[in-house]
């Protein structure tokens, strides 16, 4: 189960130090204009090394369209992209192999293929996201071009540390993707403490997607909610997700919680934009939490292959907030979970035209934070 | 995309005031004994009208197997299970027809269908999960009786109300699922008052599965935790699911959410059961959050389909707390998606045998609470 | 895998003499009109019992719409039709459970699933068929609405006897759906000496769809024609299946096969519609090859159950010639691949507007005979 | 749609002039020892080129394992393979882009998608099947080891020449997967003076699976020889699939066409070795209808991009024959679906032990020719 979506498939593969990572989209609508220099900037959020608080790791990223474009359009064929791993440092990872690092898929697929490649946590690490980042690329464009949607996010929580304000302006203009720049120089001193002590911390990632028509999502087993929650839940290191209030909801009133309606809109969005696993045209809000790194430099207890009782101690390059390179990776997810329920909507709906009366989607900003 | 699973498929179908609700099992495998009678437990622990605080809605449930039995054993091909609804009162729903409900369905479905069943919320009425529940009897048993896995479950909180102390013998000795019998008189209490006022509040239920053998789960996009939170999410009234400690990782250090081990087994479960989307062997623990019923007697305001604004008051019967009947429903889509990835794991891995070193799934006390 | 689709899903579930069959379709376009009162016509073609050269059984075939349809029209939820089974003589079969017929699933199953429903065939009975004729009505009628498609057939060939001539208006007039009227009597001579002798015949039906738009299907393994060979050869008792000419074009030249275009139109139709998996905007063709019955007066050697070799004879109502009645099945199942085409195609290339040049679809009176 | 499989699921890319092709299996059984060196005999098979009587395109087909292989053996995560294209001379093709060939996908392609890559057929080209035939290679490896199924074909017939005798031992012994050595001569001559006539012709292939254990195969949707006729009717040019005695069935009665069986097995194989959608033990024999090569020298009347008739003249490297390397495409198709129907078999009926009694599967050398 290397595939995601129904329609909008996106099939990825690759290891952290193999030969190269890649990936396939199937379903994708022919006309789209792409090239490959248009991976380069998501990528780029993405990647390993663009601060100090985030892994050493320097990949080139050098992305390679193989198929399904031709002069510059996709022609609803296949797009394959391939990109080779260049800095696989494989002496790193040579005691890992013999030992099961606490909190790591080491254990659990050594039990289910009786076999695993230890090498930089191979199918296992967080170097396949980069492939999904680079499918949501023509995700987030088609759907920005076709239906205004939006799609971003930003760190919303670093262990104990919150947002003391919000600006979207601010998210891009620092490395933690933080929603408030005066913030900036104490999670730098936080993150430089963290790493000194070899520990690591937690972290919260929201994403919002806005101008998201109602109507897209289906009931049962195809909501909307429920394959966001997927998409999420897929991503390394994520222990929960959250639609709108999520587990705020659990002490909430129902007068307090349901989203009121008025001609000019929706009252407030509690709902997070989605309701009976169908988007209403408000603001689409998820939220992510991703727990500390395992791989630490402090020794913890654990087995060997042999069943021996060692001490593990990790060293090599590891973030110690994985949170903080995520936000591109939980909008890649939302991005393509929205591109395969648009398609999914116009082929079952397609004959449904437009549907009155239509709620417009307020209380975007106050949902959006 | 009302089916759910991959090899062990459940396609559920019926409105809440239709003729009947029922689902087909396809990819059970044979030679189950199973009786029309085995489903009556669990469905009346979803029952409404179980307790005076949940809806007053009385279904006899009665369920008929319709195909896929022979002799008193599952022959392999699909079994359809039906029950046929004979409390519909339709009479309820003659105004909610024309409203836009908050916090309900009704306007997501109408802006994607173009038409809605309004009676007693059609297709998106919780009384479809009770073939959700049906459907994990079989699971349940199989799970059960081959590899030895219970799958249980209990009431969390509700509003602000948590458990004093946790015993799961408590659990079904009262109608709240909830695991101190010291304080059933106070919730008792506390949901009195809160019909009085007309209001409904959230809550929040965990299930855990003792004994899932490790190596259960595919990598990336068919992970455990990914599927068990579309499982979760695809539950009428859920905003938000965690595996293990889910958001309370974010404030975590590493050094103290990775669960050590020793050959003694785990020494704790933090992860809860699930490491890089595969089974640890420990147990797995989720929890869900549910909103507060949104028919409210509270008057709200909204629009109708004619797009005026209306004061929408919703009479008939509504639980004032959602998540008080949910728990047999979390256990059972936590025990379909175990099946459906017990009979995956052993298609791809039938050929591994027994791996060593093994670690006991311990801390399994802790973890189930 | 009882599920026939991937947008417009078939899930069908019964056996030839439990209590009933039944089908769940799902991710039908809302809004279609429908009752129950329209299923009877095709249901009546495909029965049994309709002349005298097909088996005995009569079955009431009363359709119940259990969901999805709503004030007459569908709602874009899952619609599930049932019909009870009320003519199972299961008295007929004892001593069948006890013996593998040779030609039949009997041992295949038996071998499967170490358990086998010997009632009237159980699973693998032909009356599973009835719920793909019932699922392809609205298929038909959405087809046809919607863009004007036609989907009809006719038997092509009984054992040696093929079509003297060839008027489409003949075959709904008798019972072979036969398209030379004038050949009937000699059928219903040849038939009734069949029966009489005690053995079985094959045939070969031919269905047609007039006016499929171009470019339905998917390159490589969603192919058009592929997706129709699946369709047709998962019908009781098919052997083989062809699109356009088929094995014929074995020995055809290139210069012969292709199918050349002038601006009037295609000026032949080997290809039968299908050219690289997709259709060509003439008419889709295909043909379909039925084995003899294997249910014969005539004495067999067999084994039983405990592996002791029997002489074998089944007595009971049974078709001397499966596929007089296989005609509307056929129909339906080119229908539903239609239908599923269809809305795959608007989900991916619903931006693509209409593509010019656009060859007529002519030929088409000589690729429909 | 270009993943083939269930459980066994190959996903391929790539254009026939694009940078490379290649294919994504996931879901391979964890274990499997395989190096890059052992995909190069059935690609050699099957390769352009390899006699003067296929298309004069020299690949060098060279395959690198991307991913999902450590230490020569697969680890049961996806296995990546690529080729890179070589020898793409586009040039060729350049009056292509302005025409639609009769008889090809280039119309059909345009009509679908509104555009398309004409650089040697693109994606509609036969060069996707070498990703098939490598992919097989895994399958039919595991096929063989665990349970000693062979998979094989032959040419069946060109044109009107039918093999004289069967050797299965002469098959490989020349260019044309011919199983009567003496005719080889013959058919050079009958080649060498097509292809100066400028013509093509059709052929059959039939490809046999021995050994493939009984129980293999779903009921109704995913029967195996449903599936069987999905997969070939797949492959280019391919216009019809029999399973066993085929379309000859048509005449035959049914004490003929039954297979009767003793303690010593089974008295023939009509069925092909499928009854029910299930494999009986017996071998599993599937003949394939491949179409002539429809891009002539020899001029025909079509239409360009622009709607203005003209004379179609097609030069550059093309097969008169396409039929005579797809045995190794059939081989591979064949054995693609029995690895995941192998798979979805121990999943769901993992339990069942061995079912008695077990007729040998006889009349194998018969059946194989």
């Amino acid at each position: 189960m290397n595939t995601f979506g129904h329609l909008f498939r996106v099939t990825t593969f690759g290891e952290s130090h193999g030969p190269a990572i890649g990936c396939v989209i199937d379903g994708c609508p022919p006309g789209i204009a792409l090239g490959a220099e248009e991976f380069a900037h998501d990528l780029a959020r993405r990647a390993t090394g663009r601060t100090r608080h985030t892994s050493a790791r320097h990949e080139a990223d050098e992305l390679e369209i193989l198929s399904g474009v031709y002069q510059g359009k996709t022609t609803g064929t296949p797009i394959a992209l391939l990109i080779r791993n260049t800095d696989a440092r494989s002496k790193d990872y040579a005691r890992i192999a013999e030992q099961f690092r606490p909190g790591h898929a080491d254990y659990a697929y050594w039990q289910k293929y009786g076999t695993r490649d230890p090498r930089g946590g191979g199918r296992s690490s967080a170097r396949e996201t980069t492939m999904r980042v680079a499918a949501a690329v023509i995700a987030k464009k088609w759907l920005a071009e076709k239906y205004g949607v939006q799609v971003r996010g930003h760190l919303a929580q670093i262990g104990d540390v919150v947002p003391a304000s919000f600006d979207w302006n601010a998210v891009e203009a620092n490395p933690f993707f933080w929603p408030d720049a005066s913030q900036v120089a104490e999670l730098e001193n936080y993150m430089d403490a963290l790493r000194k002590s070899g520990d690591s911390v937690g972290a919260r990632v929201t994403v919002v997607a806005d101008n998201v028509p109602p109507g897209w999502g289906e009931p049962i087993y195809g909501k909307l909610d429920g394959e966001l929650a997927a998409a999420m839940m897929s991503i390394n290191a994520v222990k929960g997700v959250e639609i709108g209030d999520g587990f705020a909801s659990v002490t909430q009133k129902g007068s307090e919680h349901r989203d009121e309606a008025t001609r000019e809109g929706f009252l407030s969005n509690h709902a997070g934009g989605i309701l009976g696993g169908i988007s209403s045209g408000q603001p689409v809000v998820v939220s992510v939490a991703f727990k500390p790194t395992s791989s630490l430099r402090l020794p913890a207890r654990g087995l060997d292959v042999r069943g021996e009782e060692v001490e593990i101690v990790t060293t090599g390059r590891h973030d110690p907030c994985v949170g903080i390179r995520a936000t591109p990776i939980c909008e890649a997810m939302l991005a393509l979970v929205l591109m395969d329920q648009a398609l999914r909507h116009r082929a079952q709906c397609g004959d449904v035209g437009d549907v009155t009366p239509r709620i417009p989607g307020e209380a975007r900003t106050k949902a959006s934070k």
